[in-house]
């Protein structure tokens, strides 16, 4: 693949060489297509989803980013649209189709096959993260009282339309389609032909309810070695499966959006195919929060103009200890981050956690206190003014990674989202205790 | 389960009263056991595995995180430990003992079954983020001669071994141990009794190398639906099975790794269970690196001291300079490193990334720069004020944003790992220019 495959594409596509797109398309491995769709513009994409037609434009939907995906969707014809979406998986589909705006999806479902279009509407009640959003509908049920060569002659007879799917599991069922038992296909491959399903397979096995949490379904398939799990509603009845890899998945989305919340972007989603002015306003609804709550700690500041008019080198050491708290404050956050999600720390353990963080905040803060004090006396000569800023700084550290520890867990038992207010909450406050620690001392010795 | 489960545990552990602390790990389902084993010391874990046994043992063992698995493996008796160990899977037995200390693992390796401990010593050739690393060596070959009713009793007669494992594909080999093929228990299920092995298996299927990168496993997985892939060395003889499962659980850790990284704690990993001392040292290391990058910042505002006394109120805006740069650009430092590990971006592209970011680092700059103009004509009623601040954010952002987008990619290619050096060298970058720009446009026009 050339450097700039795009290029090839774009002349293809402009010469309108139908043939030639498509055979370029078919040379490329998944990563190359999701490397040249980044490159290229909605409308492009469009072009190049009509040339390749249903199948294969389905297999370049499967390599976008959602974001991307959604858009070209709502781009194309809603006729082709439909086709496309027809050859994907339900669960795929059903995420699609989610995010595309409502004009252009119900004209996508007016073009879908009925029985498609009911399981899609369906599927769009359950919010993403959760089992209903995350599971598909394409499983294998059948009735308990089967044997084992009646349900190998069944799964003989539906081989086409299973050989799409990886199915490792069949559903048992009663007459009201309630779910029974799960029989793995090794079980069956084992039993002797005449065995009733009710026999060989694993009888009250886990289930979820549509709504239980994606953190709930990880934490099973981290306990238990399933492949997937089945999904029903309260009366049991079987709604769809929900895969391990599905699961998996969308914790790794997950884990990426919170680490984007935590840097200000709001959405938890940005990517560069994005319209330039959409991903100036996704950052910038956090910068604009967040320089105003830096005024706060600029305000404390101007309270002490005439200390620092006295003794102008502590503005050089202000963005110093800011800086250096913020740092101190955010590791212990993401710790704290990390052990929620993992469950070893839950969020009422706030004494736990503030014991623990405080121990290595009066470490660091000592060491980094140290390093500072040394570095503004030996710089500026001063020992007071390296005494006053190490303190500052030292003392600084110890709130820093004592707030930083706990304010997650406060904030988790509020309700709120610890990844997105953690952090502003966290310099804010340094900000402020930083700048008044530094500045009431020295207006104590220096001034 | 209680709020203070582990005193329960405490106590009994402490009364030596083996049956009760039995009946009560087995009261816990996994989550519970993760969070109680987060509140004991090594040393109680010690005496709670002695207490459980080899294989509720091996059970408080996976549920740990590794870093503490590891820690209580090194301190119960090296036949105690080795019993547990041989209750773990293959990979699961690797992981551990590749991180415990040299003297304890050799012990630990001496009181194991001599062909287990030469499983082990294999696997921990393999660096732990490859094929070889990752794959288990549980697997089930056959010759490809045989046929389906052999290969059925085959697994039969092994029933009991392979229900430990969730064994998905059975895997065709030669005479020389050479991979011929993957079969897949529903090709087994569906076949005729007399078809021979070789007829039902995908011939030639994919397969990786043992030093294989995670990245590539990752990228395989998401294009193919398989469970499962086989690791041959290079004659093709077949060495272990990776399972899409391991590889998405060590790309989870990855990425949660890379941004513990990206905040300073260097080794990527922290928990509250480690010593206190150990959790100091291993985040100190990146915060005195930190502090000695801000010098460089601190020097260009003493360069300009005399310029900040004579506009003191300087002082006041210095500290959102630098934080709200930093901002900036550390969210286009997430969005690089986002579309770095998606593959929808590559290294070499630095023009492509630059262009992209600039408008967007343009847009948010006017806005920024003119937020804070505005406040700070207001707030300190001096518009030349206003518009020096104001202007210098305005300039900083774009900088920041364009460098912050770019410098990803740059240590990528240098073969550095951009998770850790970004954003030290981006905020360095940042507070350098943010002051020189605040303070030569006020020496130019305020002083």
């Amino acid at each position: 693949m050339s450097d700039s495959p795009w290029y090839e594409l774009e002349e293809r596509l402009e010469a309108n060489d139908v043939e030639a797109v498509r055979e370029l398309f078919e040379e490329w491995s998944e990563s190359d297509r999701t490397h040249v769709a980044s490159h290229l513009s909605t409308d492009q994409l469009g072009s190049l989803l009509d040339v390749l037609g249903a199948e294969a434009g389905a297999e370049l939907i499967e390599c976008l980013p959602l974001s991307q995906a959604v858009s070209v969707i709502e781009t194309v014809e809603p006729d082709a649209a439909a086709s496309i979406l027809a050859e994907l998986s339900s669960d795929e589909r059903a995420d699609v189709l989610g995010a595309v705006a409502e004009p252009e999806r119900e004209a996508i479902l007016d073009r879908t096959e009925p029985a498609t279009a009911e399981d899609v509407r369906a599927l769009l009640e359950y919010p993403p993260d959760t089992a209903g959003g995350l599971m598909h509908t394409e499983f294998f049920s059948l009735r308990s009282r089967y044997t084992a060569a009646e349900a190998i002659d069944e799964i003989r007879r539906a081989a086409e339309t299973l050989s799409r799917y990886s199915i490792q599991y069949l559903y048992a069922i009663d007459d009201q389609k309630r779910l029974e038992g799960v029989v793995p296909l090794r079980s069956l491959l084992l039993a002797p032909p005449d065995a009733e399903i009710s026999e060989i397979m694993i009888a009250d096995p886990v289930s979820f309810g549509a709504l239980d949490s994606l953190d709930r379904l990880y934490a099973m398939f981290q306990e238990e070695e399933f492949l997937g799990a089945p999904v029903v509603d309260e009366a049991g009845v079987l709604l769809g499966v929900v895969e391990r890899a599905a699961v998996d998945d969308a914790t790794i989305e997950e884990a990426e959006s919170d680490h984007m919340k935590s840097l200000g972007i709001a959405s938890g989603e940005e990517l560069r195919s994005m319209p330039s002015l959409e991903r100036s306003r996704k950052r910038l609804a956090w910068l604009s929060i967040n320089i105003l709550l830096n005024l706060l700690g600029a305000s404390v500041i101007a309270a002490y103009e005439s200390t620092l008019q006295g003794a102008i080198a502590l503005a050089v050491f202000l963005p110093i200890i800011s800086d250096m708290s913020g740092c101190s404050g955010n590791q212990a956050v993401a710790v704290s981050l990390r052990e929620l999600s993992l469950g070893v720390v839950r969020p009422a353990e706030l004494l736990h956690v503030l014991g623990k963080e405080a121990l290595v905040g009066i470490v660091n803060g000592i060491a980094l206190g140290a390093l500072l004090a040394g570095v503004a006396t030996l710089w500026r000569g001063d020992a007071m003014l390296g005494a006053v800023v190490g303190m500052a700084l030292g003392i600084n550290t110890v709130l820093a990674v004592s707030v930083g520890g706990t304010v997650p867990l406060l904030i988790k038992r509020m309700g709120w989202d610890p990844a997105l207010a953690s952090g502003p909450i966290l310099t804010t406050l340094t900000d402020v205790c930083g700048f008044f620690l530094t500045l009431s001392f020295a207006a104590a010795v220096l001034v």
